[in-house]
């Protein structure tokens, strides 16, 4: 069967190379994960597929794949940790709209308005006891130790940021512990069971694992500052959804410190209070743009996109390498 | 040190024998508890402990405790086992209440009611997730096969009765399924890894996963009847509070099956329609009483409490299985 690869200009990053090296392991990811969201109960696929096939990249399942691509594992259980990590992200997307009051997910409405909220933490208890079943069957004790735990962290992650919503006192130190929790904690662990599941030498599950954690600060630094400048089909979300829901990201945390009183009042008056209008919006725009505080949150993004990189030197150049690297190099460019 | 237990006038049916059974272990239990409910994010022990310490009777985890008793295990795997199979039943309640609007929970304000739904969702995810932790530490794939399978066993049976929810056509075999899942499944799990821990043979195994179902099963039957009967004090809910949220228990169809026109329109309108007040509890009381519909409910938890009790017929007498079978009389005789 031929493959077509799509012609992509030189110079543009992309993850076509990475589709490309997983192209026939994600196809046996993608059966896997209809044929588990399948139940009797009808609600549980129909709210279920709604997420799931609506059009994410899949880029932590391809992690999986392609970290185990990279240390030469010749089993089967790439497979279900791949899907079991999709369905763990997929179970917090569910929650976190419920948490959010989200209304639009991936530019199409979030399922909580569709099926409502019983629904969305229903079926995402369903899908994260699915994606416990699928590690279970693999058999790796380290692969389940590695992903229950970041099952802890992510939530724990989430009830960090929820106690530190609206609070613009917050560090940015405190808000990477953050987004190192909810966000970055799944990457690493989709990567770290690559080299796990080949036993592999601890160097390189801890060099996929600070891949992964580095990828995913750099992944959610970008998203942040795409909030603010992305268009909506880009981001299937709103431009201003963090703004308006009172969400303290990095380029408002700077914004913030750079800024004199009486914009550190307007932050607050908007953000804490809950008062935000489409003027303040605009106004918000104004100042992010006057202290570069986009240009930076890109530019912390760059440098953990570094680290990320330098972590897989111990590796040898080749086909999975280099798809990883330019994951790196996708994930920043987005931002522009 | 001196073990006191309580003056308790004989043919009263309780739970003495097994707490005095596993007393030293849970004791264990509940300081795993503590310290796996213990986070550097301050709100997670706030939210888990109101819920964990409100004086639930611990009856899943002591299941646990007893049938790893009873089967002579004698490792140590089944305090963590305990543990998990508590947090997994505090995660359901969390998202329970968060499901039904549930003010009330054991007689206190249920934790969404003091720190919103959000902070529910996130902590039961937290605990899910240390559950799934602390079964991995055991290192028991069957455990974990059992544990993993059960979270999304209740899941389904969980989203069963959302699709089923004010549906008055429901018939008492596709409730029978719900309260299967939804809550019998975990008595079942509790009950199935003692002997599983010990490395009983299968017979030994599927005796215990039988106790667990049936008992579970009479359980959450004798709880729907109480709903109509029971006192605040006793239930830590309100009388009446199924009705009042539209539930249809097997009370309510029992009711509406034998009822004649005039009292199916009632049960539609009270239940299907969400009118329901003061007054139509009243009525619907007066229904159930017509039809001895609490009485029968208990009926039928009698008969699954008989198979219960049959299923240990395999296990020699000893004080592990007669506390067994006084847990499904306390159970029963709860309804009276």
């Amino acid at each position: 069967m031929a493959v077509v690869i799509p012609f992509e200009p030189a110079g543009e990053p992309s993850i076509e190379r990475l589709s490309n090296l997983v192209r026939a392991d994600l196809t046996r990811v993608n059966d896997l994960i209809v044929s588990r969201t399948g139940s009797e109960i009808t609600m549980i696929p129909e709210v279920a597929n709604h997420l799931i096939s609506s059009g994410g990249k899949r880029l932590r399942p391809m992690l999986t794949l392609s970290t185990a691509a990279l240390t030469d594992y010749r089993g089967e259980g790439h497979i279900r940790l791949a899907a079991a990590v999709e369905f763990m992200h997929t179970a917090t997307l569910l929650h976190d709209d419920v948490v959010d009051d989200s209304e639009m997910r991936r530019g199409k409405l979030a399922a909580r308005m569709l099926w409502g909220n019983e629904a969305s933490v229903l079926v995402g208890d369903f899908l994260l006891g699915q994606a416990f079943r699928m590690m279970v069957e693999v058999g790796s004790m380290r692969a389940l130790e590695i992903l229950s735990t970041a099952a802890v962290v992510i939530a724990e992650g989430e009830v960090m940021q929820l106690a530190a919503a609206k609070n613009l006192d917050t560090t940015e130190d405190e808000y990477l512990a953050v987004i190192r929790a909810k966000t970055a904690e799944l990457f690493a662990a989709a990567c770290e069971v690559g080299p796990v599941l080949a036993e592999r030498p601890k160097p390189e599950e801890a060099a996929c694992r600070s891949f992964g954690m580095n990828l995913g600060i750099a992944f959610q630094l970008v998203d942040d500052a795409l909030d603010y400048g992305g268009s909506r089909a880009r981001l299937g979300k709103n431009t201003g959804d963090d703004f308006r829901e009172g969400k303290i990201t990095l380029p408002v945390i700077l914004a913030f410190r750079r800024g004199n009183g009486e914009e550190r009042a307007f932050w607050r008056r908007a953000l804490e209070k809950g008062e935000s209008a489409d003027k303040d919006l605009e106004h918000a725009m104004g100042l992010l743009a006057r202290h570069r505080a986009l240009e930076d949150t890109v530019e912390r993004a760059r440098h953990y996109g570094a680290i990320a990189k330098d972590a897989l030197a111990l590796f040898p150049q080749g086909e999975s390498k280099q798809a990883l690297v330019e994951v790196v190099d996708f994930c920043v460019a987005r931002a522009y």
